[in-house]
């Protein structure tokens, strides 16, 4: 039987990122896309529960049922799962995203929080994001490199244990990436985080922007690989717990 | 000078455990509250870009202010921080929240999604939880366990570096509480997410719900401690990269 692999993101159904990612999943197998109806960036790993949700069928043709619903890429990986997938999914992927997800980005997410979730759910899930926010990027060359990753975890029988992947894709012409470098989350900031405004009333408002910071990342970063024209690659997992502080602190608050 | 502690949750500015966390707090330095207006509970790290944030004073008190906003848990933060702490806080509080944030809930919380920011910013924070989602709450037997966190964490000077905790607090007569566990996140999931209806037009919705499911939660987690009247602390950090998984990648995809 074919491999089967559930597609989402958090730029929503319609977006350019999705379709490429859609196209490229088709070659290794049998694909369901359950992504939010509009725009669920910035959603991390939120889910909804103070409204039920809808579904909408986008589309269905052989070997591709594309749905959309009103809830996060949280929402759209667990209601897929459970209602949408005719069976359990054997990869789930998320993106192409339209932007960076590389750094202290993966904790914003939509794209990301879909990917944990699986991997929550055990299912291995890959993330895919292109660092270029404009809905006409061109996804051309992420290509190759989205079809390496999907391709070598699939004919390996999946990535390694409780593993996911935020994989990070370099705004160049193809001929200009350099390859694949496996790294770690580069430490970094978002400074200056919101704008103080005016509006007409003379009342204040607050708009979110901010500066990313990443001063000297390590080489062995993800921020650092992308600045120097690799795909970066970070295997990550769904478990925040710093182990090696577990002995500091006992004696901290135990004594 | 005394510290400064700014306070958040997910809850909402009117709930209860928000209110206890106030009060110990303030015997231990000046107060600012800036807390989400309405329940953003499950908003994990999401952030608000779509639309600007409106603040409303709730009061003013000597050693408290409070705040609340129309945004998320991670937004209060940072605006807090950048617009209403008179100076860079010295510790961030989220909580008490009202129900569990232990083992693979912190991935959902919005009250941890608020303490994983303040770390980001490189702010010591601390979220705490009650095991109980009643309004109604009978916090009174958090209280000392609270205490001798916040105070041990400021005598020490702050926590370890890089790192926050998750506290939670079992649903126990203060009696029965057997003391403090530090541990890790029980590895879990939750089962059967979405229940499907069918509204008064004979069409389908989908609402969330769900088990939790954690079957022998080892001895050094969370979930046991708690189940076993303890007191669960996780040192957490905002990192997800799986360090140990990075050369047998590496492997994977460049050979």
């Amino acid at each position: 039987m074919k491999p089967l692999i559930l597609i989402t993101n958090d730029d929503g159904v319609a977006a350019k990122g999705l379709r490429t990612l859609d196209e490229v999943a088709m070659e290794f197998g049998d694909v369901v896309v359950m992504a939010p109806e509009y725009n669920a960036s910035g959603m991390s790993h939120s889910i909804t529960s103070s409204r039920p949700l809808r579904v909408r069928e986008v589309k269905q043709a052989p070997g591709l049922s594309v749905y959309c619903c009103d809830g996060t890429p949280v929402d759209s990986v667990k209601l897929a799962v459970e209602y949408f997938c005719p069976r359990r999914p054997d990869l789930v992927l998320s993106g192409i995203n339209h932007g960076s997800n590389s750094s202290i980005n993966v904790l914003y997410s939509g794209t990301m929080g879909a990917v944990i979730e699986a991997s929550a759910l055990g299912i291995d899930a890959i993330g895919f994001s292109l660092l270029n926010h404009n809905p006409e990027a061109d996804f051309t060359p992420c290509i190759p490199f989205v079809r390496h990753i999907i391709g070598t975890t699939l004919e390996r029988g999946g990535l390694p244990l409780g593993i996911s992947l935020n994989v990070n894709i370099p705004r160049l012409p193809a001929d200009e990436i350099k390859g694949i470098r496996v790294c770690h989350e580069a430490h970094a900031m978002w400074h200056d985080s919101f704008e103080k405004r005016t509006d007409p009333q003379g009342r204040p408002y607050w708009w979110l922007t901010g500066k990313f910071v990443c001063d000297n990342p390590p080489e062995a970063s993800d921020v650092w690989a992308l600045d120097h024209g690799y795909v970066s690659v970070v295997p990550i997992h769904p478990d925040f717990t710093h182990y090696p502080a577990l002995h500091e602190l006992d004696h901290m608050f135990n004594s």
